[in-house]
């Protein structure tokens, strides 16, 4: 990277203006045909009035929370403004831009979510009401898929806008901006996925518990005091949650692309990760409207198709554009500044986002054969049920393993892929981030697959509580929530593919950023401080591990804490209110939703303040060297606990489905029981502690890479003050155990419960 | 590093000879108490004629298994020799030594596995005699802590004996012959560990499955053909392993001080990493000696007794050893060469071993408390158990997490405090190894604190299956159990915090090598092709994370395919042989140790070939630098799973055993079940992945540092060949992946063995 430094003085020129404003009419046309599509949705019938009177119990649930969760976040994302406006920045413009567009990209984030929740909560009702149907499979299916489509194209539409508006008032300093837009998308995020993932399963969990464990009564029985909150959860967790990630994952990719790319290519940097993305969007459009399931087909069928032949057209529209945009040697980009390199910058540039495209698609494939019910391990697991939990808890443990190491082999090809494509370090890296464009162009279609899951799975619950219906309504939705399992496990793959592009390609701008204080402060770059084997930046990597695992354990507990408040509260239901199990007093649901919003909110801070403590922590005491190290140490180890937990945890789903299907003894049975238990041990695992790692790596880097010019600008030259930076480390060390000390003081509930099981109604 | 070459032209003074044959005679010292103390043992009373025909049973069949690994191990072993004599040398003499002590140190590896073994299989014998007899819980505790004593002795005997024997003969070029030497020990410790895990939980979990789940029956009923596999499975996975893997970390932690020290400290530096753990085993002595219970105290406060004694009499030791045998500037040190480096040898020495011994002290207590029955991690576990397996399981998960994380910090912690002692890289290194050496000092007692273990479990075995023990004596053997549960643990903590130790500054001489190398073939080092945050670096970090969790799953899928086989040999026996049930039939225990035999020895080569062969793929194929990024990420990821599956499992085992002894609802109850279930989901976690994990990751590491000349000095100078490089990568990938499809298409026996469920007895 030696003389090439990032963020150089870029100009666009009157047509690369008009490129930018076209692809920003592009998002904002995304927009429009996300508009449609919910007005679409919102047209279909609403069923039962006893489907419409659980639905808005739902929605009103789901509002609430999200409501205060704003009120929290907004709390935390002012104090997280405040220091990053305190942070060095190379301008006032700069300064204000970072920290403006951090606002941005929180609220962004924000909205995304709460669409997320809200539509979902309306389609649920209309999903419902189509299975009950004649002939409803294609109109359910549809609407599930359409609704997914509006949600995908607000996430690229709002992402690519962002971007776009960025690059056309910023130019020059848009990489610094970006950096905020990336860290307020990524912290809300990751907020949004641990607090919802808490409160959805502790909901789940809770109600399991006492509802089938206990009672006896099937999942959502109206009789369980905790099953809106429940349903509630699937909404907050599932949808909310999972479309700020995806959010999240656009914007920060396409935040390292623009980054790297102004470096590696001049000016014409800036437009084609804007372009590549921009063609993504038209051919998700496509991809959404040709979503049509034929006959006799799966469900998983028809969304792989459709994502397939968009994966295509985009390769093909990308390469076009590639050559189109781009200059076929490096001394014929517009500026000329980096005439030195060699190589084809089109070649480069379309390879490089082919290869994004394919990860996309092997990804799709790989998790789909690991937690499918159709393919081998899946039916393995089912049948361990038959010797009881233990060796279907090991089995499933083992498949999550199995295919996190494949997922992983496959990401690090695809970086590696991308890196070798140029002997140029900047180039290398500006392909590794277009690799991710490549990854986002499939993002439309990735968020549609991935709102089906919870849309079916909530459809069914509303259709189960009313109890209005039919046999054939309650099969189609039941066939729906099995494909819902693998689109959210293959989403959750593709996401945590984006964290380590994106992050890979971020470790460019993290020693561009170190370079620059230092030559500020009158020293030069030593890379013998980043070697891998030098035993403080291995120390770094130890800790970075350490923090996913911690990370990972404090979320798992949260769900076990809150489960247990859950238990207690629906126990004591049963056992005050008189004549529930009969059916002539009705629980007081609204209660349990209050206990799952308070918790999961109360949750949700030790590893929010983890995620972005630590690094400030590790590296204000350890210095530069070792903060990059656990950066390393964070992003493989992340990479493999994410896909493991949620590759387990759907596949422990999708066996406990193949058993309720009539294997192995079928419902009911002790092989189902074995493969309850599983799935009870796999909802923390896949949908609360597992899809937050992707945010969490990109927090983690993104305040790495704001902090660091601040690291060496406190450690050498003039404004050095070892004082300053040792009481930095120790306020963020104090604050960590504080939190960590206050959420082990909570106790575990769920252990404590027991206390009263002499109460058992 | 610069500037400074590790293996300098060394020689010993006389004195200095002198100093290493008395450490070479405190070696033999070892050895001599050791047969004391053997003596002792056997001299112990034999019980009844019953419990010596089980406990003969049990002899044969570990005798049995360990003769057919000996000669599995001697073909792998003589192709490993044969590849290793062809790699490149500085000398015929080196070529030669390196290769004859390879032999030397995988032969003393076999032996004290095998020593292991033969004694507590004699041990287990004489103290569920001593326990039947009146006031027999002294006795039984003596024996079995004089049991683990005797291991333990011939482990640091053969350990420094073996070290010492290196330095006199070959001196200048001992670093060399050493790496031979840690190899072999790690690698044949490696197949022990995997081996004999594999062995015990195969035979443990399916004895579990049909004797307790399917037909009721207590453990190690003598009706459960399965039972005396079970036993045997203890001596040869828990004792042998354990033994070979501590043996390892002796060896190998000293061969990487030694390496270090003659390069930080010239000829001083190969005395006194033999000085620390000669004082070592003075105090080991000690400590066995004054290891006795005192009336009314725990068996785990006797032995954390004898061990903090012994540990501050080392403390004190060493550091006076510091004062006296190293200078007080490196200037004064005998060849002078390091005259550059500031700091007080002594003062560095002193303070590194005692960071060592106070980090072995530390996760002492952490293991303790996370996995002991008295403190609140395991508590709760066991209170989770009123909610379910579920619970068990995920509450269990986040003791293993949580300690993990704790655990990796303290190691993490010891190794910074190590390097800060110094600012010159080498002599950082060197100090980072002696806190090693210091960890060492406590190897002696930690041996004897876990043969511990697996004696009073063999010994609880014997008394149950012959029937003649008396209720006191029972009681006795359950509380020793209970203590070796968490003695088990700790070991494996230490273990892996030697092989941190080593392995960062074993980082020293690959640096070293790979200069060499490029010196020879002409070219300078090149930093930055180490950098951390370079992405071919940072996909050999992804790719060593995921090495570690493919062998974790492959090492469980082992345990749960071979548990399979046994299932159904112990249901056709109770199926075919008449009147097992009513005890009037004898099943054939012989026929289940076969099986046991065939199938770990089988399952132990995919895992074993995958540490040898991925280190080697990857450095051929991607260069040195992403090999060092590997072995980063190994190390990380590698210590908190190792932690994270010994923690968990050791908790399960001990919640269960607190339900056992009557808390909520005690034997029999649903919680009870519960606990189980956590339990078997642990045995492959805590007994064959978790413990392996320590010799991989100094397998890996010795590979690498073997390979690096080879990979260097065919990639750039006169002998560069990328075919030949290539060539290498692809046979050991494709080696890798035969090896896994093989052990795949074997299929989950666990999963097919429901096939038969309808022909259950």
């Amino acid at each position: 990277m030696s003389g090439q430094s990032l963020a150089a003085d870029l100009t666009l020129t009157g047509g690369d203006r008009g490129v930018v404003v076209v692809v920003a009419v592009i998002a904002l046309a995304a927009l429009a045909v996300g508009y449609v599509l919910i007005r679409e949705v919102l047209a279909a019938g609403q069923g039962t009035l006893k489907m419409q009177d659980i639905a808005r119990a739902v929605q009103e649930g789901a509002a609430a929370y999200l409501k205060r969760q704003r009120n929290t976040l907004l709390v935390f994302g002012t104090v997280v403004f405040l220091l990053l406006f305190l942070l060095p920045a190379d301008s006032g413009g700069e300064r204000i831009g970072r920290s403006l567009f951090f606002l941005v990209g929180a609220v962004f984030s924000f909205a995304i979510g709460y669409l997320g929740m809200w539509l979902a909560t309306q389609a649920n009702l209309r999903v419902a009401a189509a299975a009950n149907e004649q002939g409803g499979r294609e109109t359910a299916t549809r609407i599930a898929f359409r609704t997914g489509g509006a949600v995908g194209m607000a996430t690229v539409g709002l992402g690519l806008f962002g971007a776009a508006i960025v690059v056309l008032v910023y130019t020059g300093a848009a990489p610094k901006v970006l950096e905020g837009f990336g860290f307020g998308a990524a912290l809300i995020a990751m907020f949004m996925r641990v607090g919802g993932g808490i409160f959805t399963k502790a909901a789940d969990v809770g109600a399991d518990l006492v509802g089938k464990v206990e009672q006896g009564i099937p999942e959502d029985d109206p009789r369980n005091a905790a099953t809106i909150a429940d349903n509630v959860g699937d909404n907050v967790g599932d949808c909310a949650g999972m479309a700020a990630d995806l959010f999240e994952s656009y914007a920060v990719t396409l935040v390292a692309a623009l980054i790297l790319g102004s470096t590696a290519f001049g000016s014409k940097g800036l437009l084609f990760p804007l372009i590549v993305p921009a063609l993504g969007v038209v051919t998700a459009m496509l991809g959404v409207y040709i979503t049509r399931a034929r006959a006799g087909e799966s469900g998983l069928t028809t969304i792989n198709r459709s994502f397939y032949i968009s994966a295509l057209i985009s390769a093909v529209l990308c390469t076009a554009a590639a050559f189109i945009f781009l200059p076929s040697s490096f001394s014929a980009l517009t500026d000329g500044t980096q005439a030195s390199t060699a190589g084809n910058p089109a070649l480069i540039a379309a390879v490089a986002v082919i290869i994004g495209i394919v990860l996309a698609g092997v990804i799709l494939w790989l998790t789909g054969y690991y937690t499918g019910t159709e393919y081998k391990p899946v039916k393995e697991v089912g049948k361990t049920s038959l010797t009881g939990a233990a060796t279907v808890v090991l089995s499933g443990i083992s498949v999550g393993f199995e295919s996190a190491v494949y997922t992983a082999l496959v990401i690090g090809a695809a970086v590696y892929g991308a890196f070798l494509l140029s002997g140029s370090v900047v180039v290398a890296l500006f392909a590794i981030a277009l690799a991710g464009c490549g990854l986002l162009t499939t993002v439309g279609v990735i968020v549609a697959m991935d709102t089906f899951g919870p849309v079916s799975d909530n459809a069914q619950g509303i259709a189960e509580m009313s109890g209005d219906v039919t046999d054939e309504g309650a099969k189609i939705l039941t066939e729906l929530d099995a494909v819902g399992n693998t689109t959210k496990a293959i989403t959750k793959g593709i996401a945590i593919a984006t964290a380590v592009l994106a992050a890979t390609a971020l470790f460019g701008s993290y020693q561009d950023a170190i370079g620059k204080a230092l030559v500020k402060a009158g020293e030069t770059f030593d890379p013998t401080a980043f070697l891998v084997f030098s035993p403080d930046v291995l120390v770094g990597v130890l800790i970075g591990a350490a923090v996913v695992f911690m990370f990972s354990g404090l979320a798992i507990n949260a769900v076990t804490r809150a489960a247990g408040a859950i238990v207690f509260e629906v126990r004591r239901q049963f056992r005050e209110i008189p004549g529930i199990m009969e059916g002539t007093g009705k629980p007081e649901y609204g209660r349990v939703v209050d206990i799952c919003t308070r918790d999961s909110l109360r949750e949700l801070a030790t590893p929010g303040l983890l995620a972005v403590l630590a690094p400030i922590a590790v590296g204000f005491g350890l210095g530069v060297g070792p903060l990059a190290g656990y950066l390393g140490g964070a992003i493989a180890t992340g990479t493999l606990m994410a896909v493991f937990l949620a590759n387990s945890g759907g596949a422990w789903d999708n066996a406990k489905k193949l058993v309720e299907d009539g294997n192995h003894g079928g419902k009911g049975s002790e092989a189902h029981a074995a493969t309850v238990i599983g799935d009870t041990v796999g909802d923390p695992f896949k949908d609360t502690a597992g899809p937050a790692i992707n945010p969490l790596i990109k927090v983690m880097n993104l305040v790495s890479v704001l902090i660091a010019p601040a690291i060496v600008g406190w450690s050498v030259g003039a404004d050095a003050s070892t004082g300053l930076r040792v009481s930095i480390a120790v306020v963020a060390l104090v604050l960590i155990v504080v939190a960590v000390v206050i959420s082990k003081r909570r106790g575990t509930a769920i252990a404590d419960a027991p206390a009263e099981a002499a109460n058992r109604p």
